[in-house]
């Protein structure tokens, strides 16, 4: 289950830009993975130590670093410091509770993203994703290590296919986020399994499991949208904004990724509805079936009270009851009690109680 | 049903450009039909091969190329790389499940499009339309091949009349478009017997049927929504914006289907709030049925208990219970209990419990 | 009841600008008058033809023209002809489902408003009012020919009284807008005193059709909210456009009728706000009821059941049973059974179940 | 009782500008009196005649006209003429069920607001005033004669404490202003205190008066919202208006009355809040307790009806029942009965349903 | 709880800018403490009268005046004299229930926050905090005096870390802000811990006692929401404001606490959103598990009431029963209810109604 909240109070009272670690803290060594590339060719290198990222730092080759695994601060300062990053985008790296946004520090952009992870069996979790846009460089900070949001990247970098090496730095920038927003639609298509697969269910068995799996659905959409909602402004700015960082040639690429994100908002939003009128029907599907049962019982007994009473009454010890005496009384009373049943139940079926 | 998500993944980790059908593969072969037309005359074409399309290319005639069925990529493909069409527009043809949009490329217009279609008895699903609107180009992508949208159109140019073989390419995707917005007319028609139907069944006989068809119309105006809102700003942009490529003359006609879109979209908004009323209705009116008999079985049931008790009191089997030898004593215990059973029958109807 | 779509499927393939008439069919013929009015005096006539309202076109003076009944199609054409009006509205007018808009096509402004008519006994349908606002002329179309939306208006002409004549056709046009937004009130006065009655049976005696009476008032204020909100729009663009069709003098007065609108707009969501909490304390007033119903009920039964058991126990058949034989055994049976009950009565008293 | 709506009708048909006093008529004479100021003093009449405010109409000092009472259509339409306020003012100021609104007559602006009065014991009625601020006056028109709005603005000026004298004309109607806000706090605290009342007998004993109790509390929230609201949008129009009739040294008291109205709204919207949750607090604890007694009543009940049936059983009158011959039998039967009674008992109790 | 309205009814009448104070009256002296500094040292003092913060008014070092506790109005009253703020100011200092804003003076910048407090066990109430912002000089007001909310700013000040020393009084206000939203972020953990503990609470074993505590803990972040959402403006306005006393290279620190308060809000919101969601889930197990009982004991009642007439049957006088006469007949009777009850038994069992 997603928490509502991380333990932020870790950091109260630091000032502005401390560099504190807010979130799970994961096992293993963060990775550190550098890519530097253009038109005629391409180098990869996997570096210990957060300095030799600086080779690349000044030619004129595209360099992407890429970490994997937040919780060595030391490493996030250290390459924050020979980029010259604002503080303030260093604290924001390591705080994994960020909302998805995007700053112009003028030099460089400030994106954060959130990757959406499978965790266990069903649940899906969020992971945080910052991505540093300079003229020549483009640094990726993922906060956990397991399982890389980029590869796919990676691999048309290296097969050189499309026209992902020929174009800059935004154009890497933008082939992250469209990967993260592909992964949305994996997420969207498991939901929308889930919803059709209740759906059936309510239709046939609806029992208080139904209940509960709409009501986790509902929940998990909840953290999908929060995740999703602040996307579509975050590409609008990168797209309509002004920063000389994107190339006219990229925004056309952005348009299209803000495209898929509308996409992913409109299908959460009409889950959402679904599942609202799923509830409705369980609800009333419930409750229907409750007051079938309830009436029917009801019915049961109604019929035999006023039977009781009959032979109740010839239970009565007067000495004087001229009923008693006759011949055929039992079975007079037997019969009455029999077409006194059988009316009510003409009646109960007539009226539609049966 | 139309299915929440379409299977997106398909296209997970490729480049943006790369041409992949998402949705539904029809059966049978895309049909392609070329249209050239201008004031003095009218030709048709119906070429194997998307080549031959561009034979009319730089012609001043207005041409319409109409391809029914998508799922030939390779045509797609052709088409889009002999009129220089940008590699997302054709991504995007290819992708089904695109919300109504438009965008400027400058040289065209690429604007999508949903068409309702009526599956099976009741259901209405949609189907994707591109459209590309250029200089004195039309080129249309129908999702399927059954039932052509625009036959009315095709009719118009060809019988000429009109103004629609005098004005331009814009004035035929705006015909194109009418025609879209008066099918969504025909599906509100529909949907409002629909409703009207139900209104009479609610009042004359509520039935868990009634609640399953109320919440089926409620799912069916949720996807029509889905197709029409986004379209409202998809003329409005056509209208309002800048593009050379639409003629003042035109734009006029644009604001009357901005006009007919908005009708459109009023009128589901008010099917969607008289479905909710009607919901209410329906669950309210099956709990006072339900209270109704509960009540009445109930009031049956209590009259007869307390008689119940009285006989039972003469049932005992006491040495002395002088009423016993009484000579009038049974009749006196019979005329009691249907003095009760009165009393409280009359108790009942005075309170309206019965 | 007004019904959800008028049938457009008539009008479905045809070019944009076919004169085709969709809504009802009215009996009767239409009725054609001609008012030509300025300060110095008036003139009327009641010409059988369109054509012999082209006598005023072009003098000095005001001209109104009033057509009631629309289902003449060959006058409206031929009227339409010869003011010039562009084909889409002619098409408009003749289409009786229309919003309320304004358009303005330089020469001439066309306002479509809709009229409030009882019919039959309570219910409220409206009228679709079209007016076409030229330097001089001011041309109305009004749906039905049953009642004159704008007596009033012909009646201030005739007279002379108020300002009506000496200023120009705008503030003719305007005359009229007021006089059905003025109409609005009546029903709305008609909505408020339902309300209050209902509110009255709410307290006093709620039944299902209250529940009933609650939904049709709510599903009136929510045909007359489809009618007057886009009104908003249209008034305020008639004050605030830049039409020069539109004189300073008469901006003043549209800012009025734009406050009443607002008002009526106030004044319907007011009362769906009040038709909602009605609806919520009907509901549970209905479920209060029945539940202290069934609970009075309840505790009869629970009192006599114990009862019934006691004397259950001595209707027994045993040899040996000591108490048969005691000599107040029956009495003390009686006794403790009235005990037994009283004491239950006093405990549900004391619980408030009672 | 508030009424929706008030009766309008009486005006229908009459040109605009028509004086028709709308609204209840109070009984009482119309109070006139007169304020004239500057920084050296004050003068004080109460004339019988509107005609006698002119004398200060052209003066240097600040004239203050107060009109309690507005059924005396005559005294208006003096008033009105030899101030030369438009007709449309004047009509709206007799019609008594307006919104707050500010217009900008150039020379004068006309401002309408509603003042709260306690009705009776509880209710809250609100009451138009119309306020006309010119360069050198204002003139008021107060809709009620019981109590005056404006007796603390009277003392304040009498008594020449604060900076009222010093300031022109803009200044007395901004405290008037503020004066009518400062009268909304005392119905919010009143309101409060009901909430607070409320909130407690819903935690000690809810009943079915609780219910009508936040019903209508939520309906008086809804009419003082009603009159608030639109008061937003006039102050603010005052403050940041480029009306040269309000001096730069007043908007920054404005801005002061601003953020009271946004408290007032905020209060209103958190009371609305807590009343809906109240509700639903109210109903699910009355379903609560209602389910409460009939589970304790069904399970007397059940635990008897078996019981019933075992000596039901030793009450037939078989021939051959060798219980029935048992020495012990009846002994037997009772102890059998108590076991039976008791394990049930415990039963309910695990389950919790005791 | 915190009180819906605090009593302004004490201020009705008075002049604007009269200083009263609203709120609760806190035992205790308030407190003042003076802080100058710049880059090189610091100065603090703890002065006994507001006349001695003046010495460092004019000096260029930053200045900041802390002042816990108000209810000391003339030392608010000096204080605003000396520096020469509008009374509206110290007002609304006074006024405790001000909603959080942001005002342009010209020469300093009025800003109201609200800081939150833990109350006794659980409660969470709130402080108002107001900040005058001045060239050299950030002037504080508490309302109370129990903690001090900007502890770790003095400790900041104090140690020289950072660079709250080099940087403006900008620079100090930004910081004492961070502060306030800092500690929204402790109060919304808490609150995220009590909906946990909930939705475990829930799951297990949900009483009466989880619905109040999900209505307190929705009314609690009612509360909370209702002090936060203003506050984005007020950061808003600051940092995008005109206002010269604000840096640029501290407006950079402003969007990092806009970005915090942006996710306080969306925080609040989820739980919002998830605190119906469990009231939804809430209400209806507490219903399934109610029916469910009903059923049961309602099934029990069934099954002996029809065996109970099978007895009284032969609990009859007459004297015609051969089957009493029989030698196995009350074993028959015994057998045949016996059958009859495993029938029902079964049935039920198979309905799924056992």
């Amino acid at each position: 289950m997603p928490r509502l909240v991380k333990q932020r109070s870790k950091k109260s009272g630091l000032p502005p830009g401390s560099l504190v670690h807010i979130g799970e803290v994961r096992a293993g060594e963060p990775r550190l993975s550098v890519i530097s590339y253009d038109e005629t060719g391409i180098k990869e290198l996997h570096p210990k130590d957060a300095g030799e990222c600086l080779v690349f730092k000044d030619g004129p080759a595209v360099t992407w670093i890429d970490i994997e695994g937040i919780h060595d601060i030391e490493m996030v300062r250290k390459l924050g410091e020979c980029y010259g990053f604002h503080p303030l985008v260093l604290e924001d790296i390591l705080n994994t509770d960020q909302r998805p946004k995007m700053e112009d520090y003028g030099e460089y952009l400030y994106i954060v993203l959130r990757m959406l992870h499978k965790a266990g069996d069903t649940r899906v979790v969020t992971e945080q994703i910052s991505i540093l846009l300079g003229r020549n460089f483009v640094i990726s900070f993922q906060e956990g290590i397991e399982g890389d949001a980029f590869n796919s990247v990676r691999e048309r970098l290296r097969s050189g296919k499309g026209r992902i090496r020929g174009l800059g730095a935004d154009y890497l920038a933008y082939s992250m986020t469209d990967a993260i927003v592909d992964n949305y639609f994996l997420a969207l298509e498991q939901i929308g399994e889930k919803v059709e697969t209740l759906e059936d269910e309510l239709v046939a068995n609806p029992s208080s499991k139904t209940l509960h799996k709409i009501h986790e659905l509902k929940r998990e959409t909840l953290f999908l949208r929060k995740a999703v909602w602040p996307l579509r402004e975050v590409i609008s700015n990168l797209e309509r904004g002004e920063s000389p960082l994107i190339h006219d040639a990229t925004r056309i690429y952005l348009r299209d990724v803000y495209d898929h994100t509308i996409q992913v908002i409109d299908t959460i939003e009409t889950s959402r509805d679904m599942l609202s009128g799923m509830l409705d029907i369980y609800l009333s599907s419930i409750s229907n079936r409750m007051n079938e049962i309830m009436k029917f019982l009801t019915v049961i007994g109604t019929i035999f009270i006023p039977l009781t009473f009959v032979v109740g009454v010839y239970g009565m010890n007067f000495r004087y009851m001229p009923e008693l005496q006759w011949r055929w009384g039992y079975f007079a009373v037997l019969g009455i009690t029999a077409v006194i049943g059988v009316v009510m139940i003409l009646y109960f079926r007539k009226k539609k109680w049966l």
